[in-house]
């Protein structure tokens, strides 16, 4: 790719960083644990209590900010004899966080596993092949190292003011 | 996938996830970023604070946590006149952390890009192409929702105690 310029990070604003912006979102503790769950099919805030032990308050904290931002919708149930209560499904902007849980779970298990293995495989439904995130590019070539990616300004680059 | 058995997450703990260990990394307030920095290339203590505005004891203990646990590696420089000082590099395992990293700003682009668009443009370092996050499965299916996904009992699956 010669002829293009060099992307030298320095010269850069992260006011707008994407990574920046969806760790706002994911970057409080619980928060990737609660999407864990509800990915799981764990809809109810009690069954997202004894899986988690997350504090109640947390919780409950957690899964407001995530329906606020449109990756959980809400959606009242009522049990025989008992008030009406609700459960929290993924919307599609939530489904589309599935790849990060994946890259996630990917490397964990291949760092952080005990010797008995992984206590979860995630298999392709039609086939029942274990599922991982790869890199790809648009042309359809697998990327198997950062080393083979390169940075670049996208259009919404900022430069990085008094520098 | 009939015959296998339904998985039902309650029935399962949680105690050796490795979304759960992972986050205890990652879940930090300004890991991810200080990775999204060096992935960028910026590996110098003053760069990093330049570039994203981290409290200096908040950087140096992230930074510390990242060596620990093998993600990070400190290697020592000395420019003419100063007193020695270090950088931090990324290790094999923390170049495995760039799906994460990819799948985090793919889904920023796609949800929180301003109408300028991404800031950034990762390109396949033969061909140009952007780069991004795909799901495999290991036949070599792409997986193009979590719909197409099932969870199953890993081999080191424990059940929940007490249930």
């Amino acid at each position: 790719m010669s002829g293009l310029t060099t992307y030298n990070a320095l010269d850069w604003s992260v006011a707008n960083c994407p990574i920046g912006r969806t760790m706002e979102i994911l970057g409080e503790r619980w928060t990737v644990i609660v999407l864990r769950e509800v990915f799981n099919g764990i809809r109810r805030f009690d069954d997202l209590r004894v899986r988690t032990d997350i504090p109640r308050q947390v919780l409950s904290n957690r899964l407001a900010k995530l329906v606020d931002h449109g990756i959980l919708r809400r959606t009242p149930y009522r049990e025989p004899g008992a008030r009406q209560r609700y459960e929290y499904r993924l919307t599609e902007q939530g489904l589309d966080l599935y790849p990060v849980l994946i890259a996630i779970r990917d490397w964990g298990d291949k760092y952080l596993a005990g010797p008995e293995g992984s206590p979860l495989r995630i298999e392709h439904r039609e086939c029942g092949a274990p599922v991982h995130t790869e890199l790809y590019c648009e042309s359809g070539h697998r990327v198997t190292t950062p080393r083979d990616a390169v940075p670049r300004p996208g259009p919404g680059a900022r430069r990085r003011p008094n520098v």
